[in-house]
């Protein structure tokens, strides 16, 4: 029985090891999450300008400090940003809602690591192939630069929706 | 030790009770489901003549038919639309995000209790005092002739959306 619990864990750790050989990197290390539709709902929101629709979830340490108003948010908190292209819903045209899948992004909080962009590592990863984003790490400069304006929110444009 | 545990028992039954007392329960029946946030995510919409962003969210039974393309759902599915009040972001305008919370929906899937109405029991929740929907249990005539148009898709709207 231990021999056979042992190849188990052997057989199981090398299927990890797989799996995470096959996720994509972005280009400054961070690794694509494959469990972000799992995550709990921070909020939704509708681009426009984009013609994009999209959902924000966030890991148990990121949506508990949202939860509880902890600004900035803890190490270990990862937040997604997933975006689907915005669609006329074919049987209810007043409803905007997912088409295809465009794009998945991670913001990963560790404030001595990604000290010089506010203690957030960002990272994007495009299509259906989840192409990482940006040619080289230098990428994260124009994902800062658009969330300066909300630096006194912790970088974050999105506030956690509200329910009773 | 025994003594302590049977207390707690107890005490935490009685606390359960009062909990569930203190859910609203709609005209036909239907009770608030409190952890419908805690669900995954089955879609995002935005209902531009309403106003409203809003996140459809699925229990364990729902999200699993769903992805697996089963139709009509199982029984003990359950289905939460979420909305809340369309706003800009003061920040960033082309961003329209989630203000208050306005209403949320279930729907409740019982092919035999709820056979009148394709199968599914509805229930609205208002306001965030959560004031159940309808004068009497005919308001479900409202909800059920709005999806009646989507039949073929197990009356349902909502689409669960693709990920890679």
């Amino acid at each position: 029985m231990y021999r056979i619990v042992l190849a188990c864990v052997a057989l199981l750790s090398v299927a990890g090891s797989v799996v995470a050989a096959e996720r994509p990197v972005a280009p400054n290390g961070i690794s694509f999450y494959p469990d972000y539709m799992s995550w709990k709902v921070v909020a939704p929101s509708y681009r426009e300008d984009k013609g994009q629709l999209r959902i924000i979830t966030g890991n148990d340490i990121a949506v508990a400090a949202l939860h509880a108003g902890t600004k900035p948010l803890p190490d270990g908190s990862v937040l997604a940003k997933v975006a689907w292209k915005a669609e006329k819903h074919p049987s209810f045209p007043v409803a905007t809602v997912p088409g295809a899948f465009a794009q998945v992004e991670f913001m990963v909080k560790d404030a001595k690591k990604y000290q010089a962009t506010g203690g957030w590592g960002f990272a994007r990863f495009v299509g259906n192939d989840l192409k990482p984003y940006g040619k080289d790490a230098s990428f994260v400069g124009e994902c800062f630069g658009c969330h300066t304006p909300v630096a006194n929110n912790d970088y974050l444009f999105t506030h956690i929706v509200k329910t009773p």
